[in-house]
């Protein structure tokens, strides 16, 4: 059996109970090194296979192969799904046609570091990485067009990267195109670990302002407000 | 102290363990009839105040006004602040200066759904509901040709309701006009609840589906397959 589990933002109280369920009947705990470290200290006494960024494929092969005779967990921040490995392991699962997967969702950081900034999700909204690594740049930047253009609110993932410094810079001009400088954005860095910083701020503010990769990034519609320094995207309920 | 917490798709194991310790550390508990019911169930010894639909302007003033000298739990289904009461929440907290409101998220039915059907949700989405009560219906159609053009996956809440039996034909024939007939989609039923059904079809037959209120509609990208009777959405791993 192969659970692939989302643990959420790194806290333990973020994780769901169906999470820890997972990860407490699992005899093999299999993940990118940095998130095992986060697990091993609320779970210490399991056995771990980790490795590095980048060897995404050769983790989840092995979590596929050692899951047809062994409950494996293979856990991924957030949720499971969203630039997580539940996909790949899907794809590679034909060459392992007795592996049962089973994914536990968990919260992503669209969600996670949202409620810290407030309330942006309230509507309809877009996610979009801002990485090039695996989707072409032309993609992305019709993406960032097509989002601003409908007035949906924008999360961006992997904002800033050492070789894309300039990439929010970029994204931001092309909201820009479409929305006021005025318009209410929001970012949360290192969302419920240690030194969790947020801040609220208007569009141009943001494009002026240098985000890492352990950033998620919210981009508000043009109802979008700051109410008492939160992003607060109304429902509508009050002109109901 | 008011927490606005998002109980996931209804079971107890989709909480989060914040989730449920806010819950467990509330004197009242406000919520929607049917979500406050499932809750009962986990936690019987708890006050609750129940209102039932379209009346969250009352509920959420109730829940300010009573966590002026007591710890309250809003509770909403999935995520507290998509299509949620977090945002009515902060809109109305001004008139409340003492309110002091923490957010704790939740699994929204995207996340959990999605889990369901495979991983459709690996990369770029949005999420786009189709109900006109709130929004009017030129700007979700907008919302539905820019998706459609920039090939992001779609996650539709909302697809239907009695006064609203063909909105997801008609939205089915905007993606359509940038999507091939054979696109693969899913959509999930009662999701973690009893009687959960799924399906993963093609988009034409998906056009020709009726669904209910408590369903939620996955339409993939141009990359999206179906292996082994789940929806996958590739990341782009194999490529690299």
């Amino acid at each position: 059996m192969l659970y692939i589990v989302g643990i959420g933002a790194g806290s333990r109280e973020g994780m769901t109970i169906a999470a820890q369920q997972a990860i407490e009947r699992s005899e093999l705990i299999v993940g990118y090194t940095k998130y095992a470290e986060l697990i091993k200290e609320y779970f210490p006494d399991k056995n771990y296979f980790t490795t590095g960024m980048k060897q995404e494929r050769d983790r989840v092969e092995a979590a596929l192969k050692e899951s047809g005779n062994k409950t494996v967990s293979l856990i991924c921040s957030g949720d499971p799904q969203l630039f997580g490995m539940a996909g790949l392991a899907y794809e590679l699962s034909p060459a392992h046609p007795d592996a049962k997967i089973v994914v536990v969702p968990g919260v992503t950081a669209a969600f996670s570091g949202g409620a810290v900034l407030g309330s942006p999700l309230t509507m309809d909204f877009a996610v979009i990485s801002l990485s090039d690594l695996l989707t072409p740049a032309e993609k992305i930047r019709k993406r960032l067009e097509c989002a601003a253009e409908c007035d949906m609110v924008i999360v961006i993932y992997n904002p800033s990267s050492k070789s894309r410094a300039d990439y929010l810079k970029k994204a931001c001009d092309i909201v820009l195109k479409h929305r006021s400088g005025d318009t209410v954005c929001g970012y949360v860095r290192n969302i419920g670990r240690d030194g969790q910083e947020s801040r609220v701020l208007t569009l141009s503010q943001l494009r002026d302002t240098a985000v890492d990769m352990f950033t998620t990034v919210y981009i508000g519609n043009s109802e979008t407000r700051a109410i008492n320094g939160k992003m607060v995207t109304p429902r509508g309920y009050r002109n109901v």
